[in-house]
C-alpha cells in the first residue's frame, strides 16, 4: 500500500488542518426550513457559549460543516484539569504543578484532542457544550470528529511498509494519534502476530514430518493458546502502566441514559456519587443467559439448516439443476443472516440498555460481550458441525435425509449406493477458513469501502457541482461567496467533506475478528499444521490494512482512554479452554479409523486435556507474573516516590511538591507536537505557565491561511450558516414538498 | 471451658506483666561457664546499646529470662517511624503527622509489640538488637516472645462462652492483641462455621428425606462449596482493608539468610532493592513437582500398603491371632508415619531455604503449601482408596491378594466362599471422620497438651525447688537474694517461666486443619448429609479451643502482620473443583447397583461436573465481587479523599496537611489501652507529641511494684547475670563433667 500512502502525501494545502479543532456535520434535508434554523442557530448559541470559537461552511448536499476550535488557553486549562483529575482518580502519581488558572500544553495529540472533545460534549454544568450526536436535540448532528492528522498518518504508513515488525515506539504513536483505545487494538494484533511465529514455525516442521491430526503438534499449540492468552494479560496491564491509564475506568463520567437509584455522599472523600444497587444490575445481567439461548437456537437452527440442505444438495439429491441448487442455501443464508443478526443485536442493544451501565465503557462492554456470543456462533458452529456432527455421524444421519426425501416426493434418485461421508471435508473447511476466507473477509473490509468511498465521493462533488451550477445567480452575492469555496480553503474543504461522510471506525469489530482468528487456531489449529503460517501472513497484512482503513477510510475516532482489550480477554480464555477440549477431541476422533474409537476414551482424553489444560493456566499465570512482575514492581516504586517526595516537602514546609519543577514554555499554536518523539509517558508536570503570562485571548499565531480560516469571513457564524441553509434547501436537487414550497 | 477462665483471673500478682515487654529465655546447661558468660555479656551489651532497659532473673534449671522493656519515648518513636513507613509503601493512606522526633501512642497492644519486636529483632543497621532466636550467635536463646495479657483474654474467652457466635469486634479484639495473622486465622473459622449453617440445615433435611448420595444435595454442597470460596476470598480482601494491612507483604525486611544476585537502585523512587531474578526463583520453585511425586510416592505407597494389609487381615486371613492381628497394619503406620513426615518435611524446608525467598513471609508460604501437599495426601488418600478402589474394585481384588497368600504357605484357611465388598465401609470412614476423628484430634491438640503442660510446670517448680535447698548456704548473700524469687515477683516470674516452656503458636497448622475439614466436606460430605452438621458443632468448640491453646498453652506470638491466610486460599479452591468432581463421581457409584455402572457414563457425568464447576466459579466471583465490591469503593474514596486533601493544602501552600488534627496526650506508662474500644483502624494522626514535652529518660509512674522490679536491684544486670550462671552452673542436679569440675 505505499503507493497509496505516497500519493496521500502531496497536497500540503489538503493536508494542513487550518487549526480546525473539531468538525460537526449539521444535516437539515429533512426538516422544514424554520426548524433547521432555529436549531442551527441554538448549535451555535451552545457552541459560542462554551468558549470555543466556530466557523460554519457547506457541506455535501443539504449539510452544514461546523468547525469548531477550542482556544488555546482554554485548552491548555482543561488539560491541566483533567490532569489535576488523573492523579486525584490514582491513575497517574504525579501530582501537576500550578493552580486553578494554569494552562498546561497537552503531551500528545491525542490528549489535546481528548480535551476538544470533552469541551464538545460535556454537560453545560460540567463545561462543555453539550453536543450528543444523534441523541436528544442533536439528532441532525450526523458526525462529529476531529481531522485526522494526514501527514502523521501517512509517514506512520509508509515507515511500516519498509519494515516487517512494528515497535513499541509505533503503539506509542498510534496512541499518540488515535487515544488508547485504538492503541490496545494495535498492541494485540502485534503481540498476537509475534506470538504466531512459534506455531507458523512448529506448523511447518508438522506439516513436514507429522501430517494432521499429531498428537506433538496438537499439544504444543494447546500450550501455545494457554500461554498466549496468559501473556497478554500480563502485556495489557503493563501497557496500562505505560500509558498511564490503569483504572481508568472509574473516572469516567456517568452516560446520560444512566438511571440512578440514589445519591450518596461519600463520608470519607465528600464525593457524591449516583449509585445503582450493584445486585440488581447483576441479576439483570443474568438475562445474558437467556439471550444466548435464544440466540444460539435462532442462529444454530439456521445454520443446522442450511447445513443440512446442503449436505443434501451436494451429497444425495441428484435431480435436475444439481449444481445451481448446491448454492442456494448458502444464499439464503447470507440474505437471511443480516436480518435475524440486526434482530438480534435490536434485543442486545435493548438488554444493555436495561442493564443500566454507568459509563459509556461499561456500556460498550456489556455490548461487546452480547456481540461476542453471536459472533461465536455463527463463526465457529458450521465447522463444529462438520468437525462434531458430520463427519463421525454423517453415514448414519445423511441416508435419513434420503429417506426423507424419498417419503415425500419421489423424485429420480440414481444412485442408492452406500453413502460415503467425506471425510476430508473438515480439513478443507479449516483450509478455506485460515487462507481463503482472510483474504476475502480483507477485501471485503478494507479495499471494497475503500473502491465504494471513493467513487461515493466523486459522484457526491460532481453532484454539488451540478447543484451549485444551477443555484448560480439566485441568492446575493454575501451567500454566493459563502457558497462558494475559496481557493485556499477547497482542497481543505473537499477533504473535511469526505471524512464527514466516512464511516465511525468501531475498534471492537477488529478486536472481535482478531478473537474469532485466535479462536479458529485454537479450536480447529490441529487439523491442518499450516493455519498459523496462513494468519501470520494475513495479520501482516491486516494490520496495514486496518491502519489505512483507519486513517483513509474512516472518521478519525475521539481518543478514548481504555485499560485493556475489554471483554474480548474474557473471550480468548475461553477459546483457549474451548480449543484444549477441542484439540483433544479432534485428535482423538480423527487419527485413527472413526469406526473404532470408543466414546468412554473419548471421553477421558478430553477429561485429561481439560485438567491439563487448568495445570498449564495455573503454571503459566503465576510463572509469567512473576517474571514480568517488573512493571508493577515500578509502579510500586513510582507511588512510593510521590509519598517520600510529599513526605519530605511537607516536613521542610516547601508546600507544593511540585514546585521545583521547571517551567516549560507554552507550545506555539502552530508548532506540531512530534508524535515520534513524545515520551511514553505524559509529563504531567512539566509544563505549566506561570498564569500572569496567559494570553488574553486566542491570539493566532500561525500561518496566513490559517488565521485566514478562522478570521477571513467577520461576522456572526450563526447568520452565514442560516444563510447558507436557505441557499442549500432551495439548490437542493431533490423533490421535497417543503422544500418547494418554501423556495 | 469458663472454669478455667474464671480460675485465671483470681490472682492479679500473677496476671500483672510488671511493665515487661519482651522475654528472652537464655539456655547455658550445654556451655561451659566461660563461654556461657562470655556470650551472655555480649547478649546485655548489645540489648543496652540498643536502648533498652534490661533485668535478669533465673529461669528452670539452667537458664536465665531477659526481662526487656523499651523506654516510652523510644517505642513511640519506632510506632511512629513504623506508621510513616506504612504510608510511604501505601499500606496506609494518611499520613501521620510529626516530624522525626515524633512519638505516636500506639493504638493497639499489638501495634506496640510489633514494634517491641522490632527493636528486639531487626539488625542494628535499622536500629534493633539483631537477637534471633535459635540463629547464629544467638542459637543459645531458646525462647523469644511477649508476654500474654492474661486480663484481656480471659475476659474475651468468658465473654465468648456466653455467646454462640463471634462478632467483628471480638476479631478486631484477637487482631489488638495477638496481630492479623492470628486474627485472619480467626475471622476464617468464624466465616466458615457462619457458611456451615447453611449445608448443616440443608443436611438434615436431606439426610430426612433423601438419604445419603442424593443428587440435590451433592449439587447444593458443591455450589456451597464454590461459593463459599469465593466469599472467603472477598471477605478477606475486605478484612485486610479494615485492618489497614492489604499488600503488607511488600514492606517486610529482608531475611537475613537471603542470598541476593545485585543491589538495583530504583531510577524513580531512590530506593535500593536487593534482587534475585525471578525466573530463577520460579525454575526452583518448580522442584515441588518431583517433591509432590516423591511424597505422593512414599506416603501413598505407605497407606496403599497399610490398606491392603488390613483389608487382607480382616476380611480374608483367617488364622491364628487375628483379632490381635486386625490391629497390627493400623499400629505400623502411626508408628511410621512420624519418621517419613520428618525426612518429608526436612527435604520440604532444604527445598525452601534452596527457593531463596526475600521475606520471611513468602518463605513461610512456600514451606505451607508443601506441608498442605504431604497433608492432603495423608489426610484425603486412605478414604479416596476405599471410595475408589475398594468398594468398586475390592471384589476383584481382594481374592487376589487371597491366593498371592495361599500359593506362599497354605495356612488354615477356613471358608473359601465368594468374596462380598462391605460397600457401607466408605459411608462409616466418613461418619468417622466428621465425629469421632474431630473429637480425637481436639482432644490431641488442646487437652492433651494442657494437661501435659500443667504437669511438666509442676514437676520442674518441684525440681526447682529441690535444687535450691541443694545449693543453700553455698554462695554470697547477694547471689542468694538474686537467685531467691522476692515475694512480690514470685507469682510473675512462676507465669513467665511457665510461658517461656510454652511451645511456639503455629497459626498456618490451625489453618491447615480448617481446610482439610472444608475438603472432606466437599470431597466424601455427600455420603452422609450430617456430615456439615458435625463439623458446625466441631468448629464452635474448635473456635474456644484454639483460643484456650493460644493463650494458655502457647508462647504469644510476635504480632506479625499479613493479608489473608495465605496460601491455603489456593488450597481451598482445589479443594472445592475436586469436591465437585468427587461429589459427582460418588454419586454417580453409589447410588444404584455399582455393577451396572459404565465408564463412559461416569466420565460424562465427571465431565459435566467440571464444565458446571467452572461455570459457577465464574458466576460466584462474578456476582460476589460486583455485590461486596463496597469496600473496595471505599478504599478507592479514601484514595482519593488523600489526594484531594493535599492538592487543597499544598495550593493553599499550608505545607503539612495533618497540621490541624488534634495532638493527643501521650498515654501514661500503665494506663492500659482497651482493646475492647480500641478503634479498629489505628488513627494514626491522633497521638503525636511535640517534641519539647518528651520526657529525657523513661520515668516509671505505673504501680510501686512495677518500678520495684525495674529499679530495685541496682547495678549491672549483666553482673547479675553473671552470678546467675555460676549459681545455677554449680546448682544444677546434673553429672555433667564441666560442672563438677567448677564446682
Amino acid at each position: 500500500m505505499s503507493w497509496l500512502a505516497r500519493q496521500e502525501t502531496h497536497d500540503y494545502e489538503e493536508n494542513d488542518n487550518l487549526g480546525v479543532d473539531w468538525v460537526l456535520q449539521y444535516e437539515f434535508g429533512d426538516l422544514d426550513q424554520a426548524t433547521a434554523i432555529s436549531e442551527f442557530r441554538a448549535l451555535i448559541h451552545d457552541l459560542t457559549e462554551a468558549g470555543l470559537r466556530v466557523q460554519v461552511r457547506p457541506g455535501h448536499g443539504s449539510a452544514l460543516l461546523v468547525c469548531i476550535r477550542v482556544p488555546r488557553d482554554h485548552l491548555g486549562k482543561m488539560v491541566h484539569q483533567s490532569r489535576i483529575k488523573d492523579w486525584l482518580f490514582g491513575i497517574t502519581n504525579t501530582l501537576p504543578a500550578g493552580d486553578e488558572k494554569t494552562t498546561a500544553t497537552a503531551a500528545t495529540p491525542s490528549e489535546e484532542i481528548r480535551s476538544v472533545y470533552h469541551a464538545v460534549t460535556w454537560q453545560k454544568e460540567l463545561g462543555g457544550a453539550g453536543i450528543t450526536r444523534k441523541f436528544g436535540n442533536w439528532k441532525n448532528i450526523t458526525a462529529s470528529f476531529p481531522l485526522h492528522d494526514r501527514d502523521a498518518c501517512s509517514e506512520l504508513l509508509s515507515k511500516w511498509n519498509r519494515k516487517t515488525n512494528l515497535t513499541v515506539q509505533d503503539l506509542d504513536t498510534i496512541r499518540a494519534l488515535f487515544g488508547e483505545k485504538v492503541a490496545f487494538y494495535f498492541a494485540f494484533i502485534h503481540c498476537y502476530s509475534l506470538f504466531l511465529v512459534v506455531p507458523a514455525a512448529l506448523g511447518i516442521l508438522a506439516w513436514w514430518f507429522l501430517g494432521p491430526y499429531s498428537i506433538i503438534y496438537g499439544s504444543a499449540l494447546c500450550v501455545w493458546c494457554v500461554v498466549f492468552v496468559e501473556f497478554w494479560k500480563v502485556r495489557e496491564s503493563d501497557l496500562s502502566l505505560r500509558w498511564n491509564v490503569k483504572g481508568v475506568g472509574r473516572l469516567k463520567l456517568n452516560r446520560t441514559q444512566y438511571v440512578w437509584e440514589k445519591e450518596v455522599k461519600d463520608p470519607i472523600s465528600g464525593q457524591v456519587t449516583r449509585t445503582f444497587p450493584a445486585w440488581k444490575q447483576f441479576l439483570r445481567q443474568m438475562l445474558l443467559i437467556p439471550f444466548a439461548s435464544i440466540a444460539s437456537v435462532a442462529l444454530g437452527g439456521l445454520i443446522v439448516f442450511t447445513f443440512a440442505s446442503e449436505v443434501f444438495i451436494s451429497e444425495v439429491y441428484n435431480g435436475p439443476l444439481k449444481e445451481y441448487l448446491e448454492f442456494v442455501p448458502t444464499i439464503l443464508f447470507s440474505l437471511s443472516l443480516p436480518a435475524i443478526t440486526s434482530f438480534l443485536t435490536g434485543i442486545a442493544t435493548h438488554l444493555t440498555d436495561y442493564e443500566n451501565h454507568r459509563t459509556q465503557d461499561l456500556y460498550d462492554l456489556a455490548q461487546t460481550q452480547k456481540t461476542f456470543v453471536m459472533n461465536f456462533i455463527t463463526a465457529f458452529l458450521p465447522t463444529l458441525l462438520t468437525a462434531y456432527v458430520y463427519v463421525p455421524f454423517g453415514a448414519s444421519i445423511v441416508p435419513r435425509l434420503d429417506i426423507l426425501r424419498r417419503t415425500g416426493l419421489d423424485v429420480n434418485m440414481a444412485n442408492h449406493k452406500e453413502f460415503q461421508v467425506d471425510t476430508s471435508r473438515f480439513q478443507a473447511e479449516v483450509i478455506y477458513l485460515s487462507m481463503t476466507a482472510q483474504v476475502f473477509s480483507f477485501t471485503e473490509e478494507v479495499v471494497l469501502p475503500y473502491v465504494k468511498h471513493v467513487l461515493w465521493q466523486k459522484w457526491r462533488n460532481y453532484r454539488d457541482h451540478k447543484a451549485g451550477l444551477a443555484r448560480q445567480r439566485s441568492f446575493s452575492k454575501s451567500t454566493d461567496l459563502l457558497l462558494i469555496d475559496p481557493p485556499g480553503e477547497a482542497a481543505f474543504l473537499r477533504r473535511v467533506r469526505g471524512e464527514a461522510d466516512a464511516d465511525e471506525y468501531k475498534v471492537e469489530e477488529d478486536i472481535l475478528e482478531m478473537c474469532v482468528q485466535f479462536g479458529y487456531l485454537a479450536v480447529f489449529g490441529v487439523a491442518w499444521p499450516l493455519v498459523p503460517l496462513g494468519f501470520l501472513l494475513n495479520n501482516w497484512l491486516e494490520v496495514r490494512g486496518d491502519f489505512f482503513k483507519l486513517t483513509l477510510e474512516c472518521q478519525r475516532p475521539p481518543p478514548i482512554r481504555a485499560d485493556s482489550i475489554g471483554p474480548c480477554v474474557l473471550g480468548l480464555d475461553f477459546l483457549a479452554w474451548m480449543g484444549t477440549l477441542s484439540t483433544a477431541a479432534i485428535v482423538h476422533l480423527y487419527r485413527g479409523p472413526m469406526a473404532e474409537v470408543r466414546l468412554s476414551s473419548l471421553l477421558l482424553t478430553i477429561f485429561i486435556a481439560e485438567q491439563v489444560y487448568l495445570g498449564i493456566r495455573f503454571t503459566a499465570s503465576t510463572a509469567l507474573q512473576k517474571v514480568f512482575s517488573d512493571t508493577l514492581r515500578r509502579e510500586e516504586a513510582g507511588r512510593y516516590a510521590v509519598r517520600k517526595a510529599f513526605l519530605e516537602s511537607s516536613q521542610s514546609q516547601h508546600g507544593s511538591p511540585g514546585s521545583s519543577s521547571r517551567v516549560r514554555q507554552r507550545v506555539r499554536f502552530h508548532e506540531r507536537v512530534n508524535v515520534y518523539s513524545s515520551d511514553s509517558a505524559p509529563s504531567p508536570d512539566g509544563s505549566p505557565s506561570p498564569t500572569g503570562e496567559q494570553p488574553q485571548h486566542d491570539v493566532l499565531r500561525g500561518s496566513d491561511r490559517e488565521s485566514e480560516f478562522w478570521t477571513g469571513r467577520e461576522g456572526d457564524p450563526a447568520d452565514a450558516g442560516v444563510k447558507l441553509i436557505r441557499a442549500l434547501h432551495a439548490g437542493q436537487p431533490r423533490d421535497d414538498p417543503k422544500m418547494t414550497k418554501l423556495a
